[in-house]
């Protein structure tokens, strides 16, 4: 077997949910393991929290500058393959861009950067590079996702016409970010968040999935945004009209204060022949409905399936995959390309999210907040 | 027992679905006896259909003129006491206003007249005639949307932020308009249904559901209407952002082109305290969520019910009750006020929709089209 | 039009649930009107339930004696037609006696008798008479279940080998008999229940269902069963193995204790090449999973279903239809048989069932009790 | 952090499913690590499976007693700490008996053993070991399986009268073992498998979430076994009535021959005061029924749980968790029993199945087998 890849992480320390994830979803293929981070910005808890993942203690850095010098200089075969980018939105750019720079690779969370200007820069940068970069929007990892993914491309579902997506949470039904709730203050805290509130945080899943899902563009916004909680400056929940460039029209509905709603991320695609549903919080079901036959609802690694979709499957039907494998199928297919350009082998579609993805994010959050500042005005993706 | 109110009917012929409908909805409790009709625009289907109900054949009229005129000339006692009206949009006012005009009170199927001038003169001569008027917004009679708005009315929710409404239906995928499909061709034709298709069929279901249980009023909207069928001139598809006067802000999403989909109509309703969800195709749940609390799920005739969801049940839970259920309990409603009203009692807050209901469900269709023809620019409703 | 056939009812007086429940099912298709009744034990109740009804004074009778006499004694074409018979199951061996010797069919409620031997001698008056029976078990109405027994006559799962059943309700948790609650208080009492409670009120509607989807024969029962309610004599509760005469197996858990529960009866069938699932308390859906090929779904109504299914659907796809309907259809597939009847002519295979079906839910209640009372052995059905 | 555990596998080579499992369950929390393995009895196969894994090539053993004798001699804290022992039944008794007699700790897959009188031997093995012993009876790892423990045993259902249990696969429904087929050829041989089929596969995960849950024992068990694979000696389905000890009744019916089931396992249980429903391939909804309250559904993470279910979710509500997590809970729990034990520390009650519940499982399978051969008479467990 091909060893295992070594990965540094930025973020993450005791106590983050993110961090976590990310950790649990790179090993659990077996093909990705953590040799040392930067897990904080504090570097006392960076360092314990490095020493609490068995992590070497010379591999336990005070900071991600410290950590990716330092890496450079181990030689090659011991230092780190890539970087897990895990930090607030804000950090995502100079991280990157260190790390790219200096020569690795980097897996990177989600919304790509702070400010559009950079997520362009860091484009270029990643070209510059010749680095392969990963952005973890998870939920195309799931093997229902992909099986919708290929019956649109397979033109089963007939041209495109109507899209209806919802991201539903209640989490900041009230303005818990006062309270000191650590996730809540740097999302709803422009210079850490960005001009987006839900909609970074969950808006841009929406679009994405969207987009990978139909394989389509959308065209234009309109966007009619709320700040609910009190005193806060950013969204946290949008009302949004979508138009795709194909002629297909929608809505993308997403809250985080949709009071009791944990996870609630939901889509459904009509085409002229077929139309199909997917929700995130029962993730291993896909209905699809038809003009004329009986509802066929597919199911994980169950009859029918596309191999896009069996492939993206660990374990039997019937017993649940959830979260955990979708995010680790992102990083499954990144050590998969990683390991083929280690090779000098070429991969013709590594099935991944990239900073194209990132961009387009970026810039629905833009239309967003344009439309929206200008009563709901149609603005271009 | 009270006699049974004697019930004559413009519209519903022979192979008409609502017709068949509005008689079995207004006769399941035993309050309403069919007496007389005129049932279509073609004199001899309208007394066959007559004959094939086994009406006496005196009372099977060849027009809805005719019908009005004899029957006033009977006795008080046998004559019939209300008109139904089940035919297309655009015979809604002449129908109404003949009838009440000689005295008779009447019950419209939705949405109300052809124009919006005509449902502010129709307002006009309801008061004049002093009669009562009902609008069949059939899904406001369910057990659990009763449960929904008592909900509401108590504050369990507490303020109302976000709505989400869909109604989606599949049926008019195709241009079967052009086949010939009886209901597809009025619908689609506006001379019949007037400036709006999939607006006024279930367009008007959702704007009034919305306005029903959450005692709120949509202030504004912004509307992106779809044209999918070919050759269609009137929406068959609408994504609509609204604003409710309270500051909440929602979606709609209507479509009679989503494939597969037969009728989804569904409401979720987001408060700072706790949320609720309603489908129309599993009515008898009603499904609750809460900051701190676990999901309630509160059935038909089951536990924790307030009085107005009990009152509206016939038969114990966990026997489902359906779409003819509630259309019955528009008509039992109705009936009851009736009786009240022909015993001089005067009744507090009849629950059944009225005029206001039928005039708001107008002004929705054309903030809706006008939005639509400006750009999706906000249209106060 | 065929001229509304004239039923005359036994029992189901005001307040009562079943009595109501028929009413409202027999009337709902316009083939059939009450004309008379002999609503209760209690003269006084039996009248008085009549008048509330607007049924005519003379026809409002003291007792079902009284009311089949002088009903006899009306001309044809005024006289009732056939006895409904509502009443507990004590009483249907004599309602339907007196009923059927004197020249009405009959339209009767489950469990067919008090007794085996009365359901033997009652098969025999039937034929003696001439006249039409239908027993109302009410579930094999539903429009999938129609689907489900078409699907397994046209060999679609193949040979069954498995089958489960299961009949959940929670209403007798508590032993509610004692408080006076009149459905609990006969429903208990072996006197007018007979040997089975849950067995005879819910255990036969299981049997039923299981033999007239599948179109096999139960040939015996093992059966454990419970009697939890504070000082109970008859079953409340039971668990029972059933072997089919082709060689299926499986389990039929009935229960009236199971807290909660409303009415969750539903049944899985697995054949050699495929399965169904079928829930009353969503009645309009029938999952059925298959060796190779993702799962199907239909809707009453919906797309690809049996023409027996299609027929006992009355609105579009989506509306939903209730326990009121699949009752309905029992007594309208009895009001067409006795219409061609009435007219000469011979019908093939009435859809509804039938004193041979009575006698096999007599049969089904006796072989449990005898296997419970030697300890689950096996006994043949 | 306390360094990670050291494993060595028995069993689970390239292309086993449940070694891919064990492994990663075992290695989410980031406690244990996979340091050597004998993972098949073919040597060769077994060593290519190791290097697969990245194991350092001298601990890719060539059999299990390799393993032992050579890691028994490796140093402590490098040797390793226990064995996870996955192979075919059969296998369990020698590799357990060998592991614990040098010294050992074991986690071993179900059932325990291939027959009950070493099932009694391998309890006293364990118990002159003086080393911890675990069986992955992995669906008790789910969150809203503690929760339900937790519930009965805040008796908030009351006294528990009624138990539904139903584990129905269908991937046994023709004869694969015919084919080649790995996992269904051993399962289907008596010598590998024991004298259970499905009734060792899935009967005892049924046999132990019920006693897990309700912390009650079987008394007694009345079985109807299927073989209808053809050509099969074992059991591939089961019908089967229980006894509890504290009164209680129900059924389990376990299936392999369940056309289009995939791992529908779910259980119902009901109290005098409330019950509940869990379902397996739906894992993170519990939902509860009460007396005189609407259905209240909890979820994983979500509100109102008790700390044992909290404690066993890793990431937030809404996010679904799977088998694969549930799976690794057994690991964790074990791993921190271990941890605690390597300490000098005492562990109240460790939670993680034991021989206890491996013996509970293999006196079901007998009790089964030998009521299915007397003709369904019940045996005590």
């Amino acid at each position: 077997m091909t060893k295992k890849l070594r990965m540094g992480m930025i973020g993450g320390g005791t106590g983050s949910f993110v961090g976590d994830i990310h950790r649990k979803a790179a090993s659990i293929d077996g093909m990705i393991e953590l040799v040392c981070g930067a897990f904080s910005s504090t570097a006392e808890i960076s360092i314990s929290s490095g020493k609490a993942l068995n992590l070497a203690k010379e591999r336990c850095y005070s900071n991600y500058e410290e950590m990716i010098i330092k890496e450079k200089a181990l030689p090659v075969g011991e230092r780190m393959d890539f970087v897990s980018i895990v930090t607030p939105n804000n950090l995502h750019f100079p991280n990157a861009k260190m790390a790219l720079e200096n020569g690795f690779h980097v897996v990177c969370d989600k919304p790509l950067t702070l400010t559009l200007d950079e997520a362009f820069t860091l484009k270029k940068i990643i070209k510059d590079s010749g680095k392969l970069f990963a952005l973890t929007h998870n939920y195309t990892g799931h093997p229902m996702v992909k099986q919708a993914k290929a019956m649109v491309a397979h033109a089963e579902l007939g041209v495109i016409r109507k899209i209806q997506v919802q991201y539903l949470q209640g989490w900041l039904s009230t303005a818990i970010e006062k309270t000191g709730q650590k996730q809540a203050s740097w999302r709803m805290d422009p210079k850490k968040s960005g001009i987006g509130g839900a909609l970074g945080d969950i808006g841009t899943h929406a679009e994405n999935l969207t987009e990978y899902i139909t394989g389509l563009r959308i065209d234009e916004i309109a966007a009619d945004l709320g700040k609910f909680g009190k005193g806060r400056v950013l969204d946290d929940d949008g009302n949004i009209l979508i138009r795709m460039k194909n002629g297909a029209k929608g809505t993308i509905s997403i809250s985080q204060i949709a009071v009791g709603e944990e996870n609630n991320f939901a889509i459904r695609i009509y085409g002229e022949k077929g139309s199909l549903e997917w929700h995130q919080e029962n993730p291993n079901r896909l209905i699809t409905r038809w003009l004329d036959q009986p509802q066929k609802v597919y199911t994980a690694n169950g009859n029918g399936l596309y191999p896009e979709a069996l492939a993206a499957s660990r374990i039997p039907a019937g017993h649940p995959e959830g979260y955990l494998e979708a995010f680790a199928t992102i990083y499954k297919n990144f050590a998969n390309h990683l390991n083929a350009v280690n090779k000098g082998e070429s991969v013709a579609n590594p099935d991944y999210p990239t900073v194209d993805d990132g961009i387009r994010g970026m810039k629905f959050i833009y239309a967003a907040v344009k439309s929206d500042k200008n009563n709901t005005c149609w603005i271009k993706v």
